[in-house]
C-alpha cells in the first residue's frame, strides 16, 4: 500500500523533500508543530524545550521503559511563523549524523484539509544517503498517522 | 594574482566551501569572529547583536554615510564552540536568498598561522549559482585580508 506520508530524494543530492497531505485544517496540523502536549503525544517522546519563536530552541528525548534516553534530537527556530512555516536546525544526540537545515511548510488545501511540505538540507550527499538507509520512512508515515488521529480526536 | 581567500564549488551542488590560511595564531583568528569591536571593524558593520553561545543569535547592520541600513545580515548558532568551530544561519535582511547553514572550522596550522574552513550549505543549487555572481570573492579576500592585519595590529 502506497504510503500518504512521501520522501522525494534526487540522485547525487544532499537533500529531501517530504509532503503529506492531512485531513486536517491548517491551523490544527501547525498546532501539532506547536503545542508541547500534542508533540508529545505523536510523536511519543518527552518534550523537553519547546520555544516557539524566532532564534528560540526546542529538545525532545525519547526513553525506554528503564528511563533511558535511546533518542534525542535538537535545534534552534531560524523561523517561526504560524500556520505558514517553521525553518529549524536539526541535530540527533549521540549520532553521527550533522546538524541539518529543515524547511517546513504548512498550507491550507481547502477548509478541512492542509499540507505539509518539509525540505531538509544535510551537510553532504553522503550524509542524506545514510539518513534514507535508516528506517525513517515507515516510522515517519506513522506518526503523521497518529498526529492526524490524535488531532481529529482532541477536536471532535 | 591569486586571492588568499578560495571558493571551491562543484558544479551541481548546493554548496560552497571558502578556505583561507592565516598569519595569526587560532586564538586570536577565533576571537575576530568572537569579540563584537573587531567584528565591527573588519567586516565595517555595526554589530547589533553577538551571542556567542549555542542557540544565541547574531545581527550585523551596515549603513551609509545618511545612516540608512544597506546591508543586513542575521542568524542563530546552533553550535559555538571557542577556538574550534561555529555552526550557524545566516540570512540576508531584503534580499531574495533564502537562509544557509554555516560550518566554520577554525584549525591550528602551527603556533602562528591557523586556517579557516567554511562551508555553506545552500537551500538550492541555483541559490547557490546565484550567490557565486555577486562580487563577493573580492569582497570576502579584502575583508579577510583586513581581519589579519587588524588583529596583528592589536596584538603587536
Amino acid at each position: 500500500m502506497e504510503l500518504k506520508t512521501k520522501i522525494h530524494a534526487e540522485d547525487g543530492k544532499q537533500e529531501l523533500t517530504i509532503t503529506r497531505e492531512f485531513e486536517l485544517p491548517v491551523e490544527l496540523l501547525f498546532k501539532a508543530y506547536e503545542d508541547a502536549d500534542i508533540v508529545a503525544q505523536w510523536m511519543s517522546t518527552t518534550v523537553v524545550k519547546l520555544e516557539n519563536k524566532k532564534y528560540g530552541s526546542w529538545q525532545f528525548d525519547t526513553s525506554d521503559d528503564k528511563g533511558n534516553i535511546v533518542f534525542s534530537a535538537s535545534g534552534v527556530y531560524h523561523e517561526f511563523v504560524p500556520n505558514k512555516k517553521i525553518t529549524r536546525t536539526f541535530e540527533m544526540g549521540n549520532a553521527p549524523f550533522d546538524v541539518q537545515l529543515e524547511f517546513l511548510e504548512f498550507e491550507a488545501l481547502d477548509e478541512d484539509r492542509s499540507k505539509l511540505t518539509m525540505q531538509i538540507v544535510y551537510r553532504s550527499g553522503a550524509l542524506r544517503d545514510q539518513m534514507l538507509k535508516l528506517p525513517f520512512k515507515q516510522g515517519l508515515n506513522m506518526a503523521h498517522n497518529r498526529l492526524e488521529a490524535l488531532v481529529k480526536k482532541l477536536n471532535s
